[in-house]
């Protein structure tokens, strides 16, 4: 995961919650991918704030149930054998297959560049995707849909070294994350931190209710006893995430019947949301009684990672045909 | 230096005799790119003889006087940290300033490829380059003519480097080497292992006899008693090179008037040959007397390789804030 800083409801339902029942059948490796953060970054200014920013971040899924005993978590910067690794497996990536991926093409649209001026790291982000996976030669990677030809690269990149060297990465396969869309407080659009319709999951049960009670709701509901429509209200689709089945017939035949008001019904939602985040703010609050105790957890974690990193460069060195020591 | 395994007079006289020489003035590097040679490599035969070919090259820098008390000499793939330094440096690197490169546009013609079936490593050849020389904060690259674009490209990458995260890395100066061209036995081409036109500095004194007697010479001398041209003649230039100005002098007057025949001539320019490679043959001796001696001239340079590049990574990482540790 990209280092964004604190992350949100949306996050959570999009990828942790996911991660963090991937624990019980996997050995999960989880990284915050701070070198990938350095493809769009042109002074130190964007630079002072990445390892803050990790560390609230870590925090947030460890608050989330990610467990450091049975999950490795580390910096991607902390296993520099990944940039090896990514360097080696530029040999065997024709640059063709680079410029073909869509996400590169929109994401070179949207920097407002051409292919002559976007950075050649940027370029490369597919290949340092790879070099994530198959350095702990993984075989199952979690993405969300729009990451699956980011995947399909990775096998082939794989299956390109493999042929070349003799058989030493397994290819990756992508395991969807099925989760569902979570719209903003606007309403409007999918939660984000960039259009600020968002909740923290850092935030405290009154700053959650607080930004709750702004969401936008039925906008033909103009005052309390016109009746509304939950199928266009986010605030209704929200309770049918986070609120009870029985809550949630109740909230649908008081709303469509004008017998609950709209501030009474977001005061309800928040009640449920903070109710699911509970649990999180309670671990949150153990591992921030410790001082230090997240890069103590990333120290450890980046170790574990080193340590199955250097095996499988050794093993490249030696396919590759490279000095030992 | 790629490894191209033996080395033959004409790297001397290109290279090897200058690096000797700015031992008296430099803290000196020399380093055989393993790495490199993977831009085009596609097979694991391809590259199982890499490190013997390493070491083959490696003793004929010790024998050229290479001194490995006074200068740091090892293989770039001993230093994982160049490709560390590689991958950060793409990010700073436009992609058009590679593809721009001549010599990328002329690789990619010789390989038969297109800029679309290329690797994504050979576009990245001068990042690379780039991470050999500043990964030693190194000042001064000792480069041919046809080499001055690269490190005026890595002054560039550098520069830009220094601008976006501060004062980090010297900008290299290109130190020309200016060097006779030694044209090989066929009178034709430059010396080069590929025409096999070339003399090993590790031959022996009778192969290298043997060779020199096959050079060309001025082809209208079809008979011993019509005038050579010297002017035209191969082996009058190696004279000149190899010679004493004394020997030059008669070759000249006793070819023009056809007193002396070519085969005397070669025999003669074979025994300037065996004079001028004779130290090198004395010190190669004493370097495989010692088995392994090679090899532990390689760690110890690559141990102090390593010092140096770990510092600079450290700065590195904390101007773009990465992870420590
Ligand atoms: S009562 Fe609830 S569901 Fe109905 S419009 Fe208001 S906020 Fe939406
Ligand atoms: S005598 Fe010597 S210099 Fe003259 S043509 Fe023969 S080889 Fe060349």
């Amino acid at each position: 995961m990209r280092p964004t800083g604190l992350l949100h409801l949306g996050n959570y339902l999009g990828a942790l919650q996911n991660w963090v029942e991937l624990q019980d059948d996997y050995d999960c490796i989880y990284c915050a991918v701070d070198i990938h953060a350095l493809t769009t970054v042109e002074s130190q200014a964007d630079t002072n704030q990445i390892q803050s920013n990790i560390e609230d971040m870590i925090l947030d899924w460890l608050a989330a149930g990610i467990d450091p005993e049975r999950s490795i978590v580390f910096v991607q910067s902390q296993v520099p054998e990944v940039m090896t690794l990514h360097t080696l497996l530029s040999m065997v990536t024709p640059l063709g297959w680079l410029t073909r991926v869509p996400t590169f093409k929109e994401k070179v649209r949207q920097m407002d560049e051409t292919e002559e001026t976007v950075n050649y790291g940027l370029v490369g982000y597919p290949v340092l995707q790879t070099a994530d996976i198959i350095l702990y030669k993984a075989d199952t990677v979690p993405v969300g849909r729009d990451q699956v030809p980011h995947i399909e690269l990775s096998r082939e990149i794989a299956r390109r070294f493999n042929n070349f060297f003799g058989d030493t990465f397994p290819e990756p396969q992508a395991k969807l994350t099925e989760s569902p869309l979570l719209v903003g407080l606007d309403g409007q659009a999918k939660m984000s931190k960039s259009l600020d319709n968002h909740l923290d999951l850092a935030a405290t049960p009154e700053d959650t209710s607080k930004r709750v009670l702004t969401a936008f709701t039925d906008p033909q509901r103009t005052t309390r006893n016109i009746p509304g429509r939950p199928e266009v209200c986010n605030v209704y689709s929200m309770h049918q995430m986070f609120s009870s089945s029985t809550a949630v017939s109740a909230v649908y035949s008081e709303c469509t019947t004008a017998a609950r008001g709209c501030v009474d019904c977001k005061r309800q939602l928040a009640g449920s949301i903070n109710d699911f985040l509970e649990p999180m703010r309670d671990r949150r609050k153990e591992y921030e009684s410790r001082p230090g105790y997240v890069r103590e957890i990333l120290d450890e974690g980046g170790k574990r990672a080193r340590a199955i990193a250097a095996k499988t460069i050794e093993e490249v060195y030696e396919k590759m045909g490279l000095a030992r020591g």
